[in-house]
Parts: C-alpha cells; sequence; structure tokens
C-alpha cells in the first residue's frame, strides 16, 4: 500500500551485516492513526513481546511477525554457537497469543525450514530459516491479493459492505483479508460504501480501517459496534466481509469480538456474511469452535481509552464507573452455519469440513 | 435510592415562594460517575436544554423533566399573566428528543391538567398542572417499583441477566425499569450477577449502570457491545432484561442502540429476552417499529471520548482516524417476535397488539 506517498508493508525484514544479520521493521499500529512510526526489532523476545502488546497486531500481520521472530532466533544461535535458544523462542513467541492460527502456522514453517541444519550447521539453518520466513511474508501478501480478486466479484457494482475490526493490510503483510476485495473493486471502477464497526474495546476499526479508508479515499462511515445491525434490517447492506484469527475444520471461526453477533443480524435480514482469510488461518487440528482457545485480555482495555486530547496529547481516561468490574475476551466464535462462504486465495469455499479439505495442508498446529 | 448515605432521586421538584413558584433539580448525568452534582432549572427553557444536552436522560427521566418543563411554563404565565407561552414551551419541550415516547406523555399530562382553566385563572392552571407533574413523578417511581416487583419472580434464585443501556433508577425517578426487578431481587435475598453492556457511544451501561450497581454492590462485569453475544451463547446468561423508549402498538420497542442485536443473540442462544418500561412507554398511535423516528445524534459521539485522565482532571479525547467520518443512531428497533415479554406496572404482556392492548388509554401522542 501507498503511506505519505511511499509503497510500505506492515511489516518486514532487512538483512544486516555480521553480526546482526536481520532486522525486523514493523509500523507501531499502537500509535496509528495518531502518528507513524517504525519500529527496529533485533531480537525474538522483543518481537514477542510486540506481538503481546499489539505493536503488531491482525492474523496474517503477527503470523509473519512470529516467523520474522523465529528468523531472528536462527540469527543469534549462530552468533552464540548453538541452538538451545531456537526452542525458546519458539515457545515464547507462540505463548504471546493464544487464539491467531497464523502465529503457529509462522512460527512452525520457519522452524522447519532451518530444522534439517540445526545440528550441524547453524548457517545453512539460518539461511534456510530467513529465506522461509520472507517467502512467508511474500506468500501472505500474494495470498491477500488474490482474495482481492476473487472477493470482489462478489460486491455489485455500486456495494455497501460491512467489516468489523480491521482486516486491512494493516492486519497482514499487504492488501489485507476482508478489506482486499473493497480495495480490489474500487481499483476495479466500482462505488464501494463501507460500515466501519468501530470495534472496541481497541479500536481497531475505528483507528486502523477508517485510516486506510481515509487513505485510500473510500467512502465509509464509522459505526458503534451495536449499531450496524438496524443498518442491515434496514436493507442497508449488501455484503459483510470479516477477517479470521483461526478457521476450525467444521468452518466455525473465530475473530474479533463482535463478530458473532454481525453473523447473526447478517443472518435475520438476509445479507451475506464472508469470511476472508489466506489459507495460512486455517486450523484443521482444532476440530471445532469449541476447541479454539479465546484470549482473554487485560480489564483496562475496557476501563480506559486512550487517544489525543484537542492539543494533540496522547492521554488515557477512564470510561467506566470507579470500583466497577470488567470482562474482555478478545474473539469470538462464529458458527459455520452462519457463514456464507469463506474466501481463501485458493477460491471460495463453503463453510465446513467438505469445503476446506483442500486446505488442510497448510494448516497444522506448531 | 440511597446515594452517600442520602435518599434521592433522580430529579424532583422544588415549591418556591413567589415569583419562583418552583424548581426543577436534576442529577447532571453527563458527569456521573466522575462527579454528583445537582443542577437547579426555573424555566421550561433550561430543562428543554438540559434534556437535548443529556444532564437528564433515560425514559422516564425526561418524561419526568418534560413535565416538569411544562409546569414551570405555567409558573411564568402567572407571573407574566399571559398564557402564550405555555404552547411555545410545549413545541420547545417536544422537540428535544425525538424517539422516547415517555417526554410526550409527560409533556401532554401537564398541559391537559391545567388546560381547563388555562383561558381564565392561570393560577388555578398552574396549581393543577404543577400538582400533576408531580403526580407523575410519583408514579413514575411507584410504576417502576411495581414492575421490580413482579419482574423479579422472573430471576431464579441464582441470576445472571445481561442489560444494555442504563434502565436503572437514573433513568426513571427511582427503581428503574430493567434494573428495578435485579434490585428488588437482590433485596429478596436471590444473588444476580449482571452482565453490563458498555452501550457506546455514550457509555451508559459503563458509566451510569455500573454506578448503580457498585453503590448497591451488586456482582457485576463491565462487557463491550459486541462481547455479551458470545456469552449468551455459552450458556452463561440467565435472562436479558432491557428498558425502552417507545413501545408500538404492535409490541416492537424502541431502545439504546445495540439492543435489537442483544435481542438477536438471546433469540440464538434460546435466552428469555424482557422489556421492563411503565405504561407510560406504550404508544398505541405508533403502528409499528418502521413508524417510530429514530434520533441520529452527532458524529463527535463518536469520535471523541470524554472521561477523568489518571489525575482526574476531565479531558475528552479523539478515538477516530482523522478525517473519518461516522454514524451516531442513538436508539434502534427490536422486532415483537424477539421479546419474551414487557414488563409493565400492570403485569407482564405478550409483544403483541394484544397483550398491549390494555394499555392504551395512557399512550396518546402529545
Amino acid at each position: 500500500m501507498i503511506v505519505e506517498g511511499k509503497s510500505m508493508r506492515t511489516l518486514w525484514w532487512e538483512a544486516r551485516p555480521w553480526p546482526m544479520q536481520g532486522a525486523v521493521h514493523m509500523i507501531d499500529q499502537r500509535l496509528l492513526p495518531w502518528s507513524l512510526e517504525i519500529l527496529c526489532f533485533t531480537s525474538p523476545e522483543e518481537v514477542a513481546e510486540a506481538i503481546r502488546n499489539m505493536t503488531v497486531r491482525g492474523a496474517g500481520a503477527i503470523g509473519v511477525a512470529g516467523a520474522f521472530g523465529m528468523a531472528l532466533a536462527f540469527c543469534r544461535a549462530v552468533v552464540e554457537r548453538r541452538n538451545e535458544g531456537i526452542e525458546a523462542a519458539r515457545v515464547l513467541l507462540a505463548g504471546t497469543r493464544p487464539t491467531a492460527q497464523n502465529l503457529f502456522y509462522g512460527i512452525r514453517e520457519v522452524l522447519e525450514a532451518g530444522a534439517p541444519w540445526i545440528q550441524q550447521d547453524l548457517e545453512a539453518a539460518r539461511d534456510a530459516a530467513v529465506a522461509r520466513a520472507c517467502a512467508l511474508a511474500d506468500a501472505d501478501a500474494e495470498a491477500c491479493r488474490r482474495i482481492g480478486t476473487l472477493g470482489m466479484e462478489l460486491l455489485p457494482q455500486r456495494a455497501r459492505v460491512s467489516t468489523h475490526c480491521n482486516a486491512g493490510w494493516l492486519a497482514f503483510v499487504d492488501w489485507g483479508s476482508a478489506l482486499s476485495p473493497v480495495y480490489s473493486a474500487v481499483r476495479a471502477g466500482k462505488d464501494v460504501f463501507v460500515y466501519v464497526d468501530e470495534t472496541r474495546p481497541r479500536g481497531q476499526g475505528a483507528r486502523l480501517t477508517a485510516w486506510e479508508l481515509v487513505q485510500e479515499g473510500i467512502e465509509h462511515a464509522v459505526i458503534t459496534d451495536g449499531g450496524v445491525a438496524s443498518e442491515l434490517r434496514r436493507g442497508r447492506v449488501d455484503v459483510v466481509l470479516v477477517g479470521a484469527d483461526r478457521i476450525a475444520a467444521n468452518g466455525d471461526v473465530a475473530n474479533k469480538v463482535g463478530t458473532y453477533p454481525l453473523a447473526l443480524a447478517a443472518r435475520a435480514a438476509g445479507v451475506p456474511f464472508y469470511v476472508a482469510a489466506p489459507a495460512s488461518t486455517f486450523a484443521p487440528l482444532t476440530p471445532d469452535g469449541d476447541a479454539i482457545p479465546i484470549e482473554a485480555r487485560a480489564q483496562d482495555e475496557v476501563l480506559y481509552v486512550e487517544g489525543p486530547d484537542d492539543a494533540g496529547i496522547l492521554r488515557r481516561v477512564r470510561v467506566v464507573a470507579p470500583g466497577a468490574t470488567a470482562m474482555n475476551p478478545a474473539f469470538d466464535v462464529t458458527p459455520a452455519a452462519l457463514i456464507t462462504g469463506i474466501i481463501t486465495e485458493h477460491g471460495i469455499h463453503a463453510a465446513s469440513r467438505e469445503g476446506l479439505a483442500g486446505l488442510g495442508a497448510s494448516g497444522r498446529s506448531v
């Protein structure tokens, strides 16, 4: 995507001279849309913390961050001349966020690439790991681009789309999943309006999706998470497009909390509800939605809101009564029965065991 | 209700000596839960502005505010020895908020009480108007108390209740509608846990309902508006109780935006969904939900959030990307088919023309 006139990805690898060998750059998404800052990390521990604190977030982006984090572990193994840190990095990175499948996918892919040489030739292991991590980043961007090409066919010439959270390019390396069909459709001359759920508590819709759409000049309205159901009921939405953090074997989908009630509202209105995600999101060893661990995040994300005041100074304000208790499930599960179809880079699949059968190879657990 | 050790209502009338004759006191709900301040108004214009800017909000409370505002207009007519200001006050007050039925009910009741004397004896008109306004306030409190007594029978001994917005005593003169059964059940020794939807954009759940429950020592969790659907799906909620801003003749209900998706989630989970409201909320001349005007409020309520910073200073912060557009429908309509029953002071009614037939007398339009 183009940001401030420059072509940019959400995160990328930079080759560095010995002894660093490599570094991971990423947009600090905690500061968006208020400021665009790029952070640079050179250890798997820093990358793990960046995933945990949501410097980087979004299914594909944290998958590639996990891959890059593992690549950094291989780099360090070469310097240290020992490989014990690689397994420690795997455990650390895999423990950062429990729900998103892409994270486990990215970690495993890099580990498997380096594994054949890990005992005898750490430099060869590093080269294979780094190459695989960079290939995964490119594959993520290409899968998302392909999702856009396939998904745009679902949008009428004048399309009113509803989406939740941020499944745009910031959630991936480039293009995004749910927003990729929107970007493709607009480039193809279609007229698209997007209802953007603000997506409490962290406001990824209000902050990130809205920012992407403003950058692209696409017409939109940010709406509270409870608000779009009535727009659906009144026939004002043509299609719902959301992303996914994990797709279970039976087609149940874990995604940002609030996706399930959106699917209920779409069903009640007879509006198609599509999930868009690269095949790396598919978890064939997760039998169904009940088997997906749902991350419970800190109460403070509900109790406090952060944003710039009128002078542009970032401030945290309390929005819940003093003494009150909050709960903060980060994801929810949309049952397959509510999903019209799942758009991957390979096609548009029925949300069922049969429909997803062909995706199995890419999605083993780490 | 008891606040800081004192028995208090949300708003009340104070008799004053000539020439003021009366004043309206109300809790400034814009400052809750951060501080408890009582405002005092002596003109219908001030009361209208207080309704419009949500100093006072909640179906019953704005109904009584409308009644008190009309009573102030009758008081001023006595001083001015002319009655033209009464009709102007009616128009002004009725134009403040378009959705809530109680507002129109309160205004009309006071107008009709004073009308017989309005041409020949303004003091008698004033006395009748003030008496009717005060009687309406008492009737609102009594209706809500009765809703609690009737509604608590719907709660099991250990009850997990979900509610939306604030339909507690702050939304009425006392007791509240949806929360009244909770308060009654707790006083009767039942064990109640309340899921409190934060209720974006103005956070009436997070600020007001949570504050009420903290004051009452009732166990609760504030949850994002998109979060409770999964709690319903997982069988963690026994009953949903919400208030109403207007009940149409066919049983469709307008309430705070976000109520309709909550009803969908309750239905999908097989959990009973009750609306609690005094009969004054019933609008027999509104045939169905499509005929209820839905107030569109300012974008800024979505774009900005206000709350105290860590030093306790109230600040407004932006939560939506610069340049983005928002929409802010304040209410939505829940179709009668999703409503298990409507609890009024007269009983528990089916959400249908037949079920609500007996309530007709009280609900004409202003």
